[in-house]
C-alpha cells in the first residue's frame, strides 16, 4: 500500500477499506506518513467526504490509537456527556451533578477553553484548591465513592486525533464533518463509557452555524457511537446567545450554583434539565417524561447541589465557596456597559460576547494563554428584552482596565436593536437517536 | 497574510492575488511555508482549479525563482519547443536542425526521461562523447556560430517548480491543468526563448489521455506564454502510438537521422515538418504553408542534416556515428517478437510498448535508474498493418536476458488486432495560438 495511491483514491470519491484506514491511521500516528501527505488527504476528505462506515472505522482506530480507559471497575452504567463548545455553555456543572443525583455513574474527562468558547476544566479550576488532574486510580476512586468526579483529559487519550487535529488546524481542514465527528468520538470512546449524551450547539456562538449541519454532524456521532457499543444520542441545542447570563470562569460556576439550587436562569436550567434528563434515560431511567421528572426533582430536593458539593470536596476544593457563591474572589475592576439607545436587544452574537469575554481576560486567544478566572461578563440584558438607553445592559469583570474599550467595541458591535420585541430561537432544537431525529 | 488563510480561500473557490501567490510561491521556496501546508493548498487547487489570470501570476513568480536565463546576445529569433512527453517521440533532434536550417535560433534546455517516457537528454547522451552539460557561455557560443546547442537543464531554473513538483509527486496532486501549464511554462519562460512551441501530445501514451484536456492544457499555456511576452503556439499530435518505428535513445537517434535524410517513416517526418514548420513561422517566417516548404527544403536539401552534424560536432560528440548510423553500438542481444494470430494490428497502447521499452534497459523506473543507451524496441508493424501469424512483428535490444519475458508480456498487452483494417487516427490534431484552437 502506498499512501500516494490511497490519497489519490479519496481524491476521486472512493471509500477506503478498515485496512486502508489502519495504514493511514497508523502510519501517520507512527510518524511513517508525512504530514504532507496527510495534509494532502485531509483536503480530499474535506471535498469528498467519508461514507459513515469509513467515519466509523476511522474513529475507532483513532481511539485505539492510544490508552482505551477502562471503566469496567465501577459499578452502574458511566454515561459521559459531550458539548461541541459554546459561550456561557456551563451544563456539565448541573447536568452532571443532576444525573449522578439520580444514579448515573460520572466519570468525566473534560477539556479546556480556546478562543471564545470555555471549557469545564477552566471553569472548575475556579474553585480554590480543585484538582483536575487525578491520578487514574483516584479518578475510579472518586467516582466509586461519590458517583461523580471530572477532570482534564489525562493520559495518551487518542494520540492520533491530537496530532492529526493539530495539522488540521494549520491546513485549512477543520470544517469537515466526518473529521470533526471522528475527533470528538474518538476520544469519547477511549474514555470508556458505556452511554455518551452529545449536546451539538448550533448558531452564531457555536461551531455549527447552520442547524442542518448540527443534525447531520449529531446524526453521524450518534451512529459512530452506537457502531461501537455505546449507547448514544445528541441534543441540538440553541448557541445563538450565551447560555445563562453569565461568561468567564467565576461567574459560571456560580451561576451553575445557583442553577442547582433552582435559582437560575431560565434557559440554562431548562437545558440543564433536559440534558441531565436524556443523561438518565442513557442510562436505563425508562420513558424520557419520567426522567425529566427525576432530573427536575433533584434539582428542587437539595440532591443535586449536594452532589456538587461531594464532588468539589473530593477533588480538593474550597466547599465555602460552592456554600456562598458570593465569597468567590472578585476582579478588581467592575465596568458598567450603558444601553446606547432605547428599544429591545433583538440580538446578541454569542461569538462575539465570548470575544469580548476573552479579552477582558476570561479566556484564551492561543493555547499558552493564561486565564484570570474572576474576569468575565454579567449579561445584564438579553436577546427579546427592553432596554432604554443609558440603561446598565452588561457588567464587564477584569483585572486588566487596559482591555476594557476593546472589550467594550466587541461587546457593541455583538449587540443588534429593533423597534419590536424580537422572536425568540426555540432553544432545544431536536434530540438525535439511533433511531432518527425528533424536532422539539 | 496566514498560509492557512489563503489555504481556505482556495478551498472554498476564491482567487488569488499576484501578492497573495508570492506569499505562496515565495514563502515555500524559501522553507517558511511548509510542505503540509502547501500539499495541502495544491489540493484545493485540484479541486477548484484557478482563474487563467492565476495560472499566468503563478506561472511568472515560478519562473522568477531561480535564474531567468539572458539570450539576448544571441542575434535572431530564438524559438523554443516542448514536448508534454510520449513513446518514441524523437522530434527535437529532427525539427530543432530543420529549423536552425532554415537561420531560427536554437538555444535549447531539454530533460530526462521517467517511466515510460523518453527525454531528448538521453538520446543526445547516446552519441558517443555528446556533452549535454556545458557551461553558459559555452552554450551561448555554440549557438551563435552553429545556430544549434541543445543541453540539459542546468542551473537554477525555476526552483519552485522543482520544488514544488516533487511535492506533487507525492500528494496525488499532479493531475491539475493550471498546475501542469505552470511547471512546464515556469521553466519554458525562464529558459529565455523569444518564442515556444509546445506539442501537447494526446492519447494512450500521453500525459493527456483526452484531446478535450489537451487542448484545454495547450490554450492556457499559450495564453501563458503570450501573457509573459513569448510569442507561443501549440500543436495537438497524437500519441495513441508511439511515434515512428523506434523505441531506445540509439534506436531513436539512428531513425532522427534516417529522417533528417529523407529516409524516415511517414507519420514521424509529417509531425517534424509540421513542428519545424510552426517554429519558422514563430520567428517571422511569414505564413505557414511557405513555413512547411521551407522545413521540407531543408530536409530535401540536406541541410537539415548539416545542420544536426554542426551541433553533434560543436557538442563534442562523435559524428562518424552521425554519418554512419549503423556504426553505434549494438545491444547484444536482439529478440524477435512474433505475431499470436493472423489480422490487423488494431491498436498498440503507447504507454504499454515505452515500459516494455523501459524494462528491457531504455528508460528508467525511478529517477536513480540507469540506462541502457542500445536498449529499445523496433516496431516492425504498427497500428493498421497487416500481419501474418508467426511473422516477426517487433524486435527488442537489450543486454539483459532476464528481462525479455516481462518485456514481452507488456509489449504483448499493448497490442491489439482485428480481422478488418482499423480506422486511423488523425496524426495532427489541433494548432492553438493566440487567436483560438483550428484542427486539421
Amino acid at each position: 500500500m502506498r499512501m500516494v495511491d490511497l490519497i489519490a483514491k479519496k481524491r476521486d470519491g472512493g471509500t477506503h477499506s478498515r485496512e486502508e484506514l489502519r495504514f493511514i491511521v497508523d502510519g501517520f500516528t507512527g510518524g511513517d506518513i508525512p504530514d504532507y501527505q496527510m495534509s494532502a488527504f485531509l483536503m480530499s476528505v474535506f471535498y469528498k467526504g467519508m461514507e459513515d462506515g469509513e467515519t466509523a472505522a476511522l474513529t475507532q482506530l483513532m481511539a485505539q490509537s492510544g490508552e482505551m480507559v477502562d471503566l469496567s471497575s465501577i459499578e452502574g452504567v458511566k454515561v459521559d456527556k459531550h458539548s461541541t463548545g459554546g459561550v456561557g455553555d456551563k451544563t456539565t456543572l448541573i447536568a452532571a451533578p443532576i444525573a449522578a443525583a439520580c444514579g448515573v455513574k460520572i466519570a468525566k474527562m473534560s477539556g479546556r477553553g480556546l478562543g471564545f468558547t470555555g471549557g469545564t476544566v477552566d471553569k472548575l479550576e475556579s474553585i480554590p484548591g480543585f484538582r483536575t488532574e487525578l491520578p487514574r486510580q483516584e479518578f475510579l476512586e472518586i467516582v466509586k465513592k461519590t458517583g461523580i468526579c471530572v477532570i482534564g483529559q489525562s493520559g495518551n487519550l487518542a494520540p492520533a486525533d491530537k496530532k492529526i487535529y493539530a495539522l488540521r488546524d494549520v491546513t485549512a481542514t477543520v470544517d469537515s464533518i466526518p473529521l470533526i465527528a471522528a475527533s470528538i468520538m474518538s476520544k469519547k470512546i477511549a474514555a470508556g463509557n458505556d452511554c455518551i449524551l452529545l449536546d451539538v450547539k448550533t448558531g452564531s456562538g457555536a461551531f455549527m452555524k447552520e442547524m442542518e449541519d448540527a443534525v447531520k454532524l449529531a446524526d453521524i456521532m450518534v451512529r459512530i457511537g452506537e457502531k461501537a457499543g455505546r449507547r448514544t444520542m445528541a441534543l441540538i441545542t440553541n448557541m445563538d446567545i450565551p447560555l445563562g447570563r453569565a461568561i468567564g470562569n467565576v461567574s459560571e460556576v456560580r451561576e451553575a450554583v445557583e442553577t442547582l439550587r433552582g435559582r437560575g436562569p431560565a434557559d440554562l436550567s431548562a437545558v440543564c434539565r433536559e440534558l441531565a434528563a436524556n443523561m438518565i434515560a442513557l442510562a436505563g431511567g425508562g420513558e424520557i417524561e419520567r426522567c425529566r421528572e427525576l432530573a427536575a426533582k433533584a434539582m428542587e430536593d437539595g440532591s443535586a447541589f449536594q452532589k456538587l458539593r461531594e464532588m468539589v470536596k473530593a477533588q480538593g476544593g474550597d466547599v465555602s465557596v460552592i456554600d456562598d457563591p458570593e465569597s468567590f474572589p472578585k476582579a478588581g475592576i467592575a465596568h458598567e456597559v450603558l444601553a446606547p439607545q432605547d428599544g429591545y436587544l433583538s440580538a446578541m452574537d454569542a461569538a462575539q460576547c465570548g470575544i469580548a469575554s476573552m479579552l477582558l481576560g476570561a479566556g484564551r486567544a492561543t493555547k499558552e494563554s493564561v486565564i484570570d478566572h474572576s474576569a468575565g461578563i454579567e449579561l445584564v440584558k438579553k436577546t427579546g428584552e427592553p432596554v432604554k438607553k443609558g440603561e446598565v445592559i452588561a457588567r464587564f469583570m477584569t483585572n486588566d482596565e487596559s482591555a476594557i474599550a476593546g472589550a467594550e467595541e466587541t461587546y457593541g458591535n455583538a449587540l443588534s436593536f429593533s423597534a419590536e420585541p424580537p422572536v425568540q430561537e426555540k432553544l432545544i432544537i431536536a434530540r438525535v437517536t439511533r433511531d432518527g431525529v425528533s424536532y422539539f
